[in-house]
C-alpha cells in the first residue's frame, strides 16, 4: 500500500470519517507546508506526552510536568464539592457539563456505555475504578448518574444504579438520574408521552 | 386557469407543500375513483359542518348534533380538574399533552404564538377571549403557560406572563412552564447550556 | 371514526404524507372560512369534471366541453413531430420535458413504471395502449424512453425496449433512450463511472 | 494554550470538520495505544517524504526513490494518449475518472477553480503551469475542461476557454467539456430545463 492509502485508512478509523473525507483529509495535509505538518505531528506526540489520565475521575486532562502524577485540576479544586459525584459516559460530556457552569460537584468517566445484552459489561466500562473511587470519597453524599437519554445512555444508568445499590444502602448517599423535561428546541407539537409527562411534573 | 392549476394552486397553501408536491397531489386525486373523491368531498364538508370550536378552550371538536353549542368534551368532563389551565399555541400541542395522558387539568388553546417585534400581539392570539376565560374559572390555582421551547415560543411565554400578572395577583393562581431538561433522544454531549442546567437542577 | 380523524386518514394517503401532516392539514382546513373550503371542494369536484385523459397519449389535461372526446392540446397541436414519440412513466415527467422546451414531438404516459421481479408487468403500465398508439402511428420514426435513471427506471426501460423490438423491427423506426452524462449540480469527485464514461463520450 | 486544544485548532482546520468533531479526534487519538500513534505520525511524516507533486499534471503521487524526480505513473505511461489533455481542479477529481476506467489521456490538475468575480484568477490556479504544459504537448488535439456543474465549475470552465482560445487557434487542438445529460440516480420529474435538453440531444 501507498503512502497516501496509508494514511487514508487511518483516517478512515477516526469517528465519523468515510473513505471520501478520509482521502479529502490526505490532500489536505499534502497542501500544507513543512511547517504546518511538523505542528500537526508535534500536536499528535504531545498529546500523550503531556496529556495524562486523572486516577480520581480518569478523564484526559494536560499535564506538562508528568514526573508526578497529580489528580486533574477539577479533582484537586478544593472548592469543588467532594460530596457529589458525577458519573459520565466519556470525556466529552464532561466538557458540556463543565461548560454549562451548572456543576459544582466532582465526576467520573466511565470510558464507555454498556450496550444492552452484552454479556461482559463490567469490562467495556471503568468498574474496578469506579467502586474503589466511590468507596474512597468517604463523605458521599450524592451520585449523579448523567447518561444519555438513548437506549444504550439509559442501559447503562440501569446497570449503574443496580451496581450502586449496595454502596448506596451501605454509606448512605443518594442515587440522582438528570431531570427529564423539554429542551432547547424542542416543540410541544413533536414532544413524546415521556418528555412531556417529566416537563410537567418539573413545571415551576 | 385550469382545473389542475386551480386545485394545484390551493394544495400550495396547504402546510409544508411545495409546488411540486401540490401537483403530485393533484395527479394522485386524479387517479382515484369517483367514489374514493366523493369520500373526500364528503370528509372535507363534514369537517366545518360536524366539527366546532369548544367555547371555553377554543379548541375543535366532534360536535355531530350541532344544533346546540356545548364545550367539548374535556370542557365538560367534570372528572378534570376545572383549577388548572393550561394554555398551549395550537390543537396539535394540546393533542400531543392528551396523548401522554399525564394531565388532568384543562386548556386553553391560543391559536397562534406572538412573534417577537410583532406590534399588535393582541390580534395574533385569542387575547380576550383568554382574560374572559380566566376569570370565568373563578377557583383557578395554577396556570401552565406550555409553549414549545424556541424563540417563539419562549416570547409567547413571556408575553402570556406579563398579560397575566394583574389577574394572578387579583386571583392568587400561579403561572408555571413547563420543566425543561433532557428530552427524549438528547445526548449529553450535544445539550446546550440551558438544558443541562435545568436537567441538574430537576435530577431526582 | 370521527370528522377530524376520517379527514386525516384520507389525507395520509397523498403520496408523501404522514400521520402528523396528515393531522396539520385537517386544522389548516378547520381554520379556513366557509368561501375558502367551498373553493377547495368545487377545485375537487371540477377535476374529474373537467378533466379529461387524452385517448392517443393517455395524459390528464383540461377539456371544459367534455362532450366530445378529442386529443389532448399536444397531440392535436399539428406543429408536433408526429414521428417522434416520446415513453414516460407519469404526467409529471411529461410537464418537466414540456417545461424544458426542448422537445417537439408527441408523448405516451405508460402510467407507471414496472417493478423488478413483477410477475405481470402488463397490468402495471398501459401495454395494449402502448402497442395500440405504436400501430397508431404510420410515420413513425423514433421512439425516445424517457425514464429516470434509477433502478426501476431502468429495468422499465429494459421491458419496453424488449416489448418493442418486433415492432421496431417491422416499421422500421429506432428505440432511443436520454443520454446520460453531468447533470446539473454534479460534482465530478462524487460522480459515478457509468456517469463518468457516458459524459466523457458525450463531449463537445 | 494546552496540548488537547492545540491538536484540536488543527483538525478544525481539516475540510469539513467543525470544533465538536476536532474534539472527538483528538479524544480518539488519546484512546489509541503507543503503537497505533506512531503509525499515524509515520504516515503523515512519510506522505510528504514519500509523494511528490509530478511537474507533468502537478497531481500528487507515491514516489518512494524521491531522488530522482519523475513524471507521476500516468504522465510516463507510454500507453496514455499524449493528445488528448484533461483539465480537472483537484486531485480527487483525477481519481474518480481514472476509477471509471473510461479515460486513457493525460491530465492536467488546477490545484482550484475559479471563484467568480476573482480580481486575480491567475493566482487561484496553476495558469503558467497549465499554459507551459499546453505548449509542451506539441501534438495536442483535444484539451478536455472537466471541471463540476455548479457555479464555479461552470466559471472555471468559461474562465479556461478564454485563456486557452489563443492556444487553440494557433496549435489547432479543440477545446471540449463533458457531456450533461441524466447522471445516475437523477428522476426525470425533478430534472432541470439544460440537463433535459442535453439528454434529448445525447439520446442514442
Amino acid at each position: 500500500m501507498d503512502a497516501l492509502d496509508k494514511l487514508s485508512e487511518i483516517f478512515k478509523k477516526f469517528p465519523g470519517i468515510g473513505p471520501r473525507q478520509a482521502k479529502r483529509f490526505v490532500y489536505h495535509i499534502l497542501q500544507e507546508n513543512e511547517e504546518d505538518i511538523a505542528e500537526l505531528i508535534n500536536a499528535i506526540s504531545n498529546i500523550k506526552r503531556g496529556v495524562s489520565i486523572c486516577d480520581k475521575c480518569y478523564r484526559y486532562f494536560e499535564n506538562k510536568n508528568k514526573q508526578m502524577v497529580v489528580p486533574c485540576p477539577i479533582c484537586s479544586n478544593t472548592s469543588r464539592d467532594q460530596s457529589t459525584l458525577m458519573i459520565v459516559a466519556k470525556d466529552i460530556d464532561l466538557l458540556a457539563v463543565e461548560r454549562s457552569r451548572a456543576y459544582n460537584g466532582v465526576y467520573f468517566v466511565l470510558g464507555n456505555t454498556v450496550p444492552i445484552l452484552d454479556e461482559e459489561p463490567h469490562k467495556k466500562i471503568r468498574q474496578g475504578e469506579l467502586l474503589y473511587r466511590v468507596e474512597e470519597l468517604t463523605n458521599l453524599k450524592e451520585i449523579i448518574i448523567a447518561t444519555s437519554v438513548n437506549t444504550e445512555g439509559e442501559h447503562t444508568a440501569f446497570y449503574l444504579n443496580t451496581l450502586l445499590r449496595p454502596y448506596k444502602e451501605k454509606s448512605g448517599f443518594k442515587i440522582t438520574t438528570l431531570g427529564r423535561g423539554l429542551s432547547t428546541g424542542t416543540e410541544l407539537e413533536y414532544s413524546d408521552g415521556d418528555t412531556l409527562k417529566s416537563a410537567l411534573e418539573n413545571r415551576h
